[in-house]
């Protein structure tokens, strides 16, 4: 594994190879049962598999519908939580940003992947292009964006803050 | 609006002020109904809204049901596509990078914004350090992320080019 030797003593960063290989497998099974793209994604507590997924975009025609988003939804449906402190990911490639983000959302411990977003680049996916997208200012985008009615739009978080206990995530 | 002036007779750079407004409405009425976040998005088409979605993330126990997620699924799940060309989303709030790959995955026209993400940070969001994270190499993100079983991860990626009329998105 291509991690730091300071840190490999820590359980965080021991991957299991039976994890890495079911989410392999699920990828391929995906591809070979025509269901969808080629990934796989495993979420892993406490040496347990919490929850699977895999890529359903085309098949549900749901563009967020990744292997990593989809174990992390099954994962917080099964624990009835929207975090998922101490899991671990593990996914047959290198998480898009829209997935990497949401893993961060979800708060999981640790991430093992396979492939790198590289090889998904060749493979034809855009995980790279979006890495550079995400990390250019706003006006150095493919994608137009422009902001309106900031001011109108402030009340949105003025109410926020006014709400005496509140759910915080 | 902050555009370029020189693309501002484009109409993908026009946004419409009564879609923000419903977004921000949306967005303030999920925190004042106690239904979550305070967050709204519409997906507008041909001058028409197709699809909202609010933040669901604490209700639902979804970490992934953002504002802009959920009305991105709920556009698809209309229209009988996993491809948003020529849709227009209008959010309260800049996306966080879970959102705007989402956003571009979905292949989304423009994307119209009322608060930033300095001022979801400011609101207790993690939006601000989501964009830094990403922006890092692996090796100097908090999450620790290490890559395993190369090797046999390619099996996925091979068995995607061998197959033949995949639906690729």
């Amino acid at each position: 594994m291509q991690i730091h030797t300071e840190v490999e003593d820590d359980s965080r960063f021991q991957g299991h190879a039976e994890f890495m290989r079911q989410a392999i497998a699920l990828a391929t099974e995906n591809v070979t049962g025509g269901r969808g793209g080629p990934f796989g994604a495993v979420v892993v507590k406490d040496g347990r598999v919490i929850a699977t997924g895999v890529n359903r975009v085309t098949a549900s025609n749901d563009p967020t519908a990744h292997a990593e988003v989809m174990a992390i939804r099954s994962a917080c449906q099964r624990l009835g939580t929207f975090l998922l402190e101490g899991c671990d990911v593990y996914t047959s490639c290198e998480p898009c940003p829209m997935c990497l983000a949401a893993i961060y959302w979800a708060r999981c411990r640790a991430v093992f992947y396979g492939n790198t977003a590289a090889d998904a680049a060749r493979a034809g996916f855009d995980d790279e292009f979006l890495y550079q997208q995400i990390s250019r200012p706003i006006s150095e985008r493919s994608l137009p964006m422009a902001q309106m009615l900031a001011g109108e739009a402030q009340a949105s978080f003025a109410a926020w803050q006014e709400t005496p206990g509140k759910v915080r995530y």
